[in-house]
């Protein structure tokens, strides 16, 4: 799948996703309206009412981009009808020739996490026969628990030809409080617990940077043809941090989020990318499923928000690619 | 809720809580055998066989014990219909008087953990209606992305009188990978960007310390009668480390996996728990759900399977007061 990622980036031309968000309270009243008359007030009917607004988004913009990102949480917060437009938004997209990532942040241990996998990149034996879940041909992953959280994820990636962004140093602010603490270095541990430290600060290191080595280090035991299924998720809010973690995870596409409406600039974006052009591939959700409501393009109207969408997303790609000079 | 768990803890003088991880093959043919006969072998069937067994279960043990601990992957990997008796599983338990833990461990930023929360404890407004989604009682969070990922769940918490159990220190082998890693301390980080650290080993501390410092605080702001509405996860395989957590994060509930099947053993539990002998829920999965394939409750055969899941909760609640000497 990170080939057919590679293959859909170079036909756009495009290194952007679009993150399929929605809020009831992006959905022009026109579509709620209306499904809330044939459901009621109820899960169904916001659900309805996520399922048209995606597909007039979606419709409007599949021609220009390589892959969309749906938040799990966005469709899970309306229970049962919100996932089944989760699984059909997945569906859609794919139909479409989309790359779905789905974004997930799942993460636990040994046989949950493989069911995990299975939820949402792989199949499930019921019986004799192998079903698909949810399928999305991407999950971002939460590292917290070690690579015994990861590597079902790695064995359902080998199998499916499918992959993860592990998340990395997240786009928002408070992404520090835990990332980017400093590390003692391993070899530096023994003199900690004797009880002093002393050295050079390169024996110190960024948790955000620890956590980049061991997905270099998972994604060396993963690859496709020059990229590996394992990637990183890595905020566009923090681009010093982007520089350094390039380098650490060479053959890591890094997924961007925080570009836009979190204050993301495209000009920071580059170091983000290899020399190749690829490695990286920028999200924008609000930016371009809620555009409509920004002044910018306020002239479309609410009931002509995918145009709005696709006006945004046009735009997102030339400030982009301005900033890679391509 | 937190008040609601420390009332079923005294009544049933059990501080354990069983985990519903449902796998197929912990099921007995007769069951599985049943639903694909009337779904196939469909994600429909698995999800049938799953409601059985667990229904059988919790009928069979629900006197006996303060709560129950779903955890949503096993769920998950059954697509829309999995996640359909997941729901049903937590309505039927709370009816039955239990406190629901969903094992969710779901996390990420801003309005988006705002939708996890209303997913999971809260609910969700669509028109003039306030609609629940999941409704657990509790949910295991993740805290890799720090405060932003969490201070929505406290929203919840205060405004639903719901709780959080925050991942701290995992059971599972390789949670030391990132969780153990010592950190320098904030006043030492100066000299450290300056080229050098010094100093005793008390201006470092391990990861999942810093996290247990960040709960405790989370704690201090959610606060029930004598505990707070957030607890911590930390592990029965680590328990000189669940010593020093219980210290660090005095004000709230330990959710302790890794009893039994994963190695942690009753004598170690002791200082997981507070003077007041509670502090503590002891969780146990495989062990008792899956009961009827271990040699000991061999005896009760696959037919009888939730009545050696009722021996098994038993013999539980007996080897751990006895630890506790209560």
């Amino acid at each position: 799948m990170i080939q057919k990622l590679i293959a859909n980036i170079k036909k756009t031309n495009a290194p952007i996703v679009v993150g399929l968000d929605p809020m009831l309270s992006y959905i022009p009243e026109s579509i709620t309206k209306a499904a809330f008359a044939e459901y009621g007030e109820t899960l169904e009917g916001a659900a309805e009412a996520i399922w048209q607004f995606n597909k007039k988004i979606v419709d409007a913009v599949y021609d220009l981009i390589p892959a969309v990102k749906p938040q799990i949480a966005m469709y899970e917060q309306y229970g049962l009808p919100g996932l089944a437009v989760f699984k059909r938004t997945v569906d859609y997209c794919q139909e479409k020739g989309l790359v779905v990532i789905g974004d997930v942040k799942r993460g636990d241990i040994g046989s949950t996490s493989a069911a995990y996998a299975a939820a949402h990149l792989g199949r499930v034996q019921v019986g004799s026969q192998l079903l698909t879940p949810f399928g999305e041909d991407f999950a971002t992953v939460n590292p917290y628990l070690g690579t015994d959280g990861i590597k079902p994820f790695l064995d359902v990636c080998r199998e499916e030809k499918k992959g993860i962004f592990v998340l990395v140093k997240t786009s928002n602010p408070s992404s520090g409080e835990f990332q980017d603490r400093l590390l003692i270095n391993p070899s530096a541990e023994t003199a900690a617990e004797d009880g002093f430290v002393s050295g050079k600060a390169d024996s110190c290191k960024p948790l955000y940077e620890v956590v980049g080595e061991k997905v270099a280090e998972w994604a060396e035991s993963c690859m496709g043809d020059d990229y590996s299924y394992v990637g990183a998720v890595v905020g566009a809010t923090y681009p010093e941090m982007g520089k350094i973690l390039r380098r650490v995870m060479p053959k890591s596409f890094i997924l961007v989020p925080g570009y836009g409406a979190q204050g993301g600039k495209a000009k920071d974006l580059a170091p983000y990318f290899n020399e190749d052009g690829l490695g990286a591939i920028v999200n924008s959700s609000r930016g371009i499923i809620a555009a409509y409501r920004q002044e910018k393009y306020a002239s479309f109207g609410a009931d002509h928000f995918a145009e709005a969408s696709r006006a945004a997303v046009v735009d997102m790609i030339k400030d982009i690619n301005q900033a890679l000079e391509r």
